[in-house]
């Protein structure tokens, strides 16, 4: 396989876009990447969207923005993995590069989510319809069974947990795309709306329009294009069980676990080697399984190592600098390019205040459903 | 690149499927798919569906899929560009084991399409939603237009373009899965319904049920599994407008004829090497415009040869030995994929009454839309 670079990156602003369709979302953002990537001309587009039918009533994103972006003929698909529709895209613009397909590739993923009134119900289509959702238990109510179990069984407060969402939005206060640029405190969360117990509105990411892309090149010719490509060092994917209760132990998310493993191995590195990662935050709970599954904390041990710090500027890694999900908000199909997109700013060194400091290293970790599927990439600063 | 075989393929029964859900009807065709290859275990999924969420409320079949088939933990990826969501799902199937990424790699598509009353509104999100579908038009009033003008332009009778659905039929018959495997009469199409002039009911493929999957190696690991290992010799991939008024002419298929020219210059072949191929004849009238655009007839000539025959055993090249679309059927995700099934099952020997005579090399032509995006595949006989 050939070696792979991100040689352009593009984000729209991050909220409530009522004044732009999603095709205009995904155009700016597009068209953006490839102003900084220096190029006119794409040879492929892979577009990460996980409910544009139910959102929009618009499918075929793949021929709709490759055509509204100028790059009628290009070779065009969309791809969909949940909330990891924006991850799985990268992954497979990365084989049409690495594979020597094509040379040009663009990845995006968008997402527009403020047009309709059942949110919630098009979420849970990314869990079991037949076995989950039909019977009524959203995403919430799924990932609060999971929090009261973790702080069963490790004894974390509600206190502790909510310092993860704190965090976030310090880390959101310098980003300038992110929806919540603000900061909130522990008692902002605690007497925030209780929405499944115990997790309060503070401790959910946000519906978000949005769109991110990233152009992709091989590294050999990233140089022609960027004085600072930034190499992208290994993929990794999995599946793990759509249904919660299919999970072995329902705090264990195996795909994350999986997907981080073939990447380490891939990359030859290891938690140690990784400056900063971008996770799937989704809601205050995901951050702390993720975290653990990653290897970046023992099982467990998590919940209170990011309630003292740890995850944050001057810990054990910085987790999030842009945000992440909560802070920065959430367009579900383009969370997995955002990441992407705050991973190479911090590489390039032009993240300004926000900037983790020597970063050579930088994991991305995009995730669907409660753990059904998962794709986390390495990125290395050259 | 690595080259890639087909070693093994399933489908299910195409029709109204009333008693499988969407999960039970793609987990016949993957584990049977599974058996023809003599495996137990994939490392990639890749299943291609276009609207799964608007039919049936679920989303995230790259994990539901993965993990109902038992094997959870492999990569797994959902697929859409509208009517050619499989025949893109096989493209990256193909690239994830030619890359050296996987070795065993499920390619499927499916589509549940019998449970909803809103079908056309659902089909036409393949369309321009906010220029076309939002005003009105349907699938069927596109390729009105552009049965209307090729008519006028070329002097094909309405007579002629009956005849392209009889000789579907007549193919049909001799396929097992087939929806529709009785013969019909050009009267029949002409005392049938009018859907939109001048397409009537039985020039418009059907609604219905179905899944397809095949299971690709790399070619040197191919022996291993079965004695009668297909190439994946070419594949190529394109867009064009996904809004019928943006093409140069609204009778050209630009994406059709770009994808058909990457296929054929990627495998060293031209329209005279191929034995028979598999369209998207979605339309009678998109058999005529695909079948010229491939290079099989001349502009403006294809209908007339059509109606006379050179489309079926005996004539210039056989189209659609398993009835197409339209007497096969035609669950849109899961089509592309069929038509590999079909193309494996002729370069096998293994197609009965209906196989094509010391069939060589097959082709595949999977669209989106009027035309907004089209994948090609060219498999060879070993």
């Amino acid at each position: 396989m050939r070696e792979v670079a991100v040689i352009g990156i593009g984000i729209s602003k991050f909220g409530e876009l009522w004044d732009q369709s999603i095709r205009d979302i995904f155009a700016e953002a597009a068209l953006s990447a490839m102003k900084n990537a220096n190029i006119k001309k794409i040879d492929a587009l892979y577009v990460g969207s996980m409910s544009s039918g139910l959102y929009t009533m618009q499918e075929h994103l793949s021929s709709l923005m490759t055509d509204y972006i100028g790059q009628r003929g290009a070779a065009g698909f969309r791809i969909e993995s949940a909330c990891a529709s924006g991850g799985s895209a990268m992954r497979l613009a990365y084989l049409e590069v690495a594979s020597g397909m094509s040379d040009i590739v663009l990845a995006g993923g968008v997402e527009k989510m403020w047009d309709v009134d059942d949110g919630s119900a098009i979420l849970a289509t990314a869990s079991d319809q037949e076995y989950e959702a039909y019977h009524g238990v959203t995403f919430p109510g799924l990932y609060a069974m999971m929090a009261k179990l973790y702080m069963h069984r490790y004894g974390l407060t509600r206190e502790e947990l909510a310092q993860i969402p704190v965090i976030s939005h310090k880390h959101a206060v310098n980003n300038p795309n992110a929806q919540y640029p603000f900061e909130i405190t522990v008692d902002t969360v605690l007497k925030s709306s209780l929405v499944a117990d115990p997790l309060r509105l503070m401790d959910c990411s946000p519906i978000t329009d949005g769109a991110a892309c990233v152009i992709l090149c091989p590294l050999e010719m990233a140089k022609d294009f960027t004085d600072k490509p930034v190499k992208v060092k290994a993929v990794g994917a999995a599946t793990g069980t759509i249904a919660l209760h299919d999970h072995k132990d329902i705090i264990r998310l195996d795909a994350v676990r999986l997907a981080a493993e073939r990447a380490y191995k891939a990359s030859g590195l290891s938690p140690q080697d990784i400056d900063f990662v971008e996770v799937h935050d989704c809601f205050s709970i995901a951050q702390i399984l993720v975290a653990e599954e990653l290897g970046f904390f023992s099982f467990g041990e998590g919940g209170k190592a990011l309630a003292e710090g740890q995850g944050t500027y001057g810990g054990k890694i910085v987790i999030n600098p842009s945000g992440g999900l909560k802070a920065k908000g959430h367009p579900v199909g383009a969370t997995g390019i955002a990441q992407i997109v705050e991973a190479v700013i911090q590489l390039r060194g032009e993240a300004g205040k926000r900037q983790v400091n020597n970063a050579k290293f930088g994991m991305t970790q995009n995730m669907g459903g409660s753990g059904g599927s998962c794709v986390v990439h390495i990125l290395e600063a050259l």
